[in-house]
């Protein structure tokens, strides 16, 4: 065994940390009070700079601009971005299109992965998955009511999506929709790739998010599919396979989701240190670091945090070496022990700041109220436990335990 | 010993529960998504219905127009107002006027009674306390900078303070200030009227807080205060006793908080089991109330709230019998107890509804985000732990415990 | 609504306060390392003192010589005694046979009263209550194996039981057996009084439990009925009738549970307190009721237990006022709530005594281990919060909720 | 990064664990109801078969007949051995004669490595560690009352000592005393060998714990050292350096016990979810299994105790690679972490077996009891915690934060 970090990612994450330093920090109060939209031209800039320094699309294949890291790798890259809510999107490794960029390139025809997975990777364009229904449990995906039917050569696509994160501004959709609804439940529905310029294709609106309207890439999407019609050719892998790709789909995400927490986790628990250092209580000049219930809390974020890298690690390294599959269970494990993690330490964090832990003035209030979506979003932890334990169960059914 | 509700109070708490289910309750989807500005004029109009209805003011004295409910009445209609938002906005009993309207009546003029207390309590103008500084610790009141320079027959303040709530609009400020810097540490500040278009008034800026800039009565404001000269006669009580008529009002200041958290319990419980009930997650129908998981956290909210209500309430009954000071101890256990148990059951009603709990359409995040502050404005938790701490362990010196 | 402990009962609970301290807690050394039936002399003499002191069988009626207390004066009372383990057996309302007796006491005959119940309340017998099976769950009393077939003018009895607390040199027990297999589920078995001398009624064992043995009172019986047979006049009851007046019996027998523990709490509670006080930490003196963390758990207790204390209360009073049945779910909800107080304020208190916290030279180890079992008997926490909210949610079966 | 157990490691351990399954576990119900002592021949039976395996003393030395596993390898097969609490007695890896073997092994004289280690690591005598004085506490080993004062060539002791571990019937105490009075605070105690046969070395009772007396080596000793003479040179390692070694002693000790705290996990997480899947709830045969709760339990220990194996292992790794002085913080938060992650699950695994949890017919309720000391001994939870908080918040001296 060996828990040697390799010098490589060293020198690479401690690039990435000085780069988020100086110029992604430094946005974050603009960030903190006006809409992404208005951010997009400055991370522009910030984004041709991290292509220059040849840190783009760390997670992504080289063939198509990325550095071909594997997932242990990007675990500590995705670390030290996650640090700032604006780090992945300007090194071009965010949530969906990375996702939508992996199916692209496993399942992707020539022809889809020139015209859609490529412009995607190289950060010209983005996309949205639009799986998610208004009415439906999003932890129960064989519910669905989102249907394309087959006209001619196209499909024509009806149905009430929402949660189609950064649909607003996107090139492109990957949808879920039910094909074969006479086929076997998890056989019926398959992904279809739909051009948001498409008839048909209509943003109702971005839902409004613990306060925020939300816009760009930003902006969470309410999509009403009204006839929309789409060449046959659009479809993403085989008819039918839907939920299986998704599936694939869906544990990468997870630990991606992990991995970027870890940053939040790192972020919030330096600060929370700097803050109980610097904050003076008394006339006499004792701060809040003197405190034995802010000590405690220090010490309790500094082994839930090391608890939880540790795990995140050993899966990538799990999934690297035996595949998604092999990994199923320290996966869910993963996404609901992290995300608590996150929740404790940045409550922890936020208390330590006392009024201003509030306020807009400082970062973590926006992980406060966005991150609570960690507990729900990807399967929320109730589903994850009952997942993992009926796994864990069947183990036992037969074996002697004494 | 009794626990029977009064029936007078059974009678007032049906009709604010029926009002604000018809009245206030659906003008929600329209503050969660807008400034509050933009609300008072509707509000104002429901303001004229709780007049008619003779339910307005109903913890102020009676000489001036409340209805002069004592605090273990109020704590009931306290709880039905705190269902929403603007529950105690409308019926005349918002923070901070109703603190203030408590200073003014037991320590103001008669000329200060006629020009601040009579028209802040009729709901004609707003107020803001200002004692919390941008660099000191709001746990520590005597850290102090803001100071009051006697001039002529003037007050000059200069000073800087933050988290001055609903300064936005205000017609007056009650400021602390030193104004006797030799005297013992409690003896050296005092409170004074500051009219907010006072020149020297300066309203820096609200603070965002949790994404929202705020405005008017939502607005916490940053004041510099610069030169700003008011006459003596706005000093309100004696001098160098700001911090003895604040902890008089702290006390009922942080049970007025209590039972207002109970009615976001309320709210939040009664949400939570409708959606559990409601929210269908298989295909044959079954819904989230079967789901063990769910069952435990309404169980264990139900616990928490009975818990928090009748510490609250008795906390309340004793205020009445026998003041303040002697019920110094429960106030502290109440103020982090019942803020914990609200975040603990706002936490799962979100976690209950799932994408849709992170959504302005609904109010469970708008409490999630807005009430973290609970566990820190008036004392943070750690502050009340160590003081009831150190009350209690008083006792214990040269007591024989077997 | 009142708060107000009544005067007779502050007078009351003075007294036996002094009588536990004085009298009982120096008995802990000797009841901490030897079995209970080498205490019964020196607990028989206490027993005489106390019903000098006409303090004797305080919930059980007058007519019986006992106080006669309602349920609201005897949660006092049944704090007062829990301080110490040997509190209730000394006083004569010590479970079963307390929770027996009223069962003789409401459904006896004239002759099975005078038989059993007037030398048990008098302390001159004990009794045991036989229901729970060794593999039959406890939380699903329908579940029942043991049978009581009538044959001639008796029943005979086959069946085995475990968990007959204070089997070992009880008197008799009140076994619970299916006389009506083709009755409908909840109407097959009845209550039936077996002398403990009948053949066939053997005490296999007593539970080791925790460690201990256990003997005479103190142990828990494991019960092997073979052909036990008895006089049919010995039916409790209605046929057909157990778990209804089952259910009856276990109401008040959880809510006397919680008094008791709420007396352990006071006592763990006191002397966490104490030795927090006392126990010097540093080379200055320095104690630890100087360090915040411990603080912050005797805050947190005295919150936790006031809770506890006035839920139960509350329960007493909705009992006393409306009936076991209008109060089953707060029955429910103190009886998983006040349990976790227990166990939270227990380890608490164990922890502030460091390694001296594991020794028998001290009570709290003692709580600690066989008040587990708190959070099992008579429901576990899991069987309550399920069956608690369940009644919630069928309040809001068609109820409007916004 | 490896995440890989070693080949030669899982060979081990699969023998380790067939031999535990096959070997001890079939001794606990003797183990649970009787003393130590009785139990001492059989005991001598296993460690003899163990021997023939090769399996004996497997973290000691090769060149005193140990297998000399390094640190990493020891952590898997502790885990193995923590299963049964008789485990790594049977292997010769105990606490307290592990650990004084270590100090023996760096810090003796080639005279008392042959006269003490040998036959001390071939398990043909037993020791124990005197430390822990009855009214200091044991978190500030500098507050010390025991003296050796130098009398000819002898050193004579008088101390007040418990907690000395496993003292009935063992061999030699190696003993910390006051020999520098004069030194500074850390350079005044030494470690000296004392027999246990020396005069004045007086075992005043096992310390009864949790209810058990305690006999043999699962006594806890009262020592009373009374002019305890013996040779200046048992002195053991250089005089006053006491501490310094018994420092270093504790790092690995704490180490010592998470890996076997892993094994209660592992044997409790084990027994839960078989038991779940065997207990049958309702008549229709629904098992604890099918209960979301219980699902929950699993899921949740699951997590937690992939966290705290992962801490585990690295932190042994850390010390391996870089030894115990940079592995501090981990070693503090692993000890406090594992030890409530423990507790936690044994927790549960009781509750899991309802009343059946509270018997002595399972191992379970032994982990609860006694196990609830690891969050006392080798320093409490909190003293850890602040010790860690303290050095993580040096490093943010002066360190700039973004």
């Amino acid at each position: 065994m060996d828990f040697e970090v390799p010098e490589k990612i060293k020198v690479i994450t401690s690039m990435i940390d000085e780069f988020v330093d100086k110029e992604l920090i430094p946005l974050e109060p603009e960030f903190l009070t006006h809409d992404f939209r208005s951010m997009v031209p400055v991370l522009e800039e910030k984004r041709k700079m991290v292509k220059q320094m040849e840190l783009w699309a760390p997670n992504h294949p080289k063939e198509y601009g990325g550095m071909g890291l594997n997932l242990v790798e990007h675990a500590f890259v995705s670390e030290s971005l996650g640090r700032t809510p604006i780090g992945h999107y300007v090194f071009g490794c965010q949530a969906p299109d990375a996702g939508n960029a992996e199916i692209l390139y496993l399942h992707g025809t020539e022809e889809q992965k020139e015209k859609y997975l490529r412009p995607l990777i190289e950060g010209k364009i983005r996309s949205c998955f639009s799986m998610t229904e208004v009415d439906m449990p999003g932890s129960n995906p064989v519910m669905m009511n989102t249907t394309a039917v087959k006209d001619g050569d196209d499909y024509v696509i009806n149905g009430h999506k929402w949660y189609t994160s950064s649909s607003d501004g996107a090139a492109f959709a990957i949808v879920m929709a039910v094909t074969n609804p006479d086929a076997p439940k998890y056989l019926q529905a398959s992904m279809i790739i739909v051009p948001c310029d498409t008839p048909g294709f209509n943003q109702v609106r971005t839902i409004p998010v613990m306060g925020e309207p939300g816009t760009d890439y930003a902006g969470h999407g309410e999509i009403l599919y009204q006839s929309c019609r789409v060449p046959q050719k659009n479809l993403l892998g085989p008819e039918g396979q839907g939920f299986v790709i998704a599936q694939q789909r869906l544990g990468p995400g997870r630990i991606h989701h992990c991995m970027r927490w870890l940053g939040i986790c790192r972020r919030s628990f330096d600060l929370m240190c700097k803050r109980a250092q610097e904050r003076i209580m008394t006339p006499d000049g004792k701060t809040l670091a003197t405190k034995q219930i802010i000590q405690a809390w220090i010490a309790e974020s500094a082994a839930d945090i090391l608890a939880a890298r540790l795990m995140t690690i050993s899966t990538a390294w799990k999934i690297e070496k035996l595949g998604v599959k092999e990994a199923r269970q320290d996966i869910s494990l993963i996404k609901f022990y992290v995300a608590n993690v996150m929740q404790k330490v940045v409550d922890r964090a936020l208390q330590v700041y006392g009024g201003m832990g509030m306020t807009d003035d400082i970062i973590i209030p926006f992980f406060y109220r966005h991150e609570r979506a960690a507990r729900i979003y990807d399967g929320a932890d109730e589903v994850h436990k009952m997942s993992v334990s009926r796994r864990i169960l069947r183990e036992y059914e037969g074996r002697e335990v004494k």
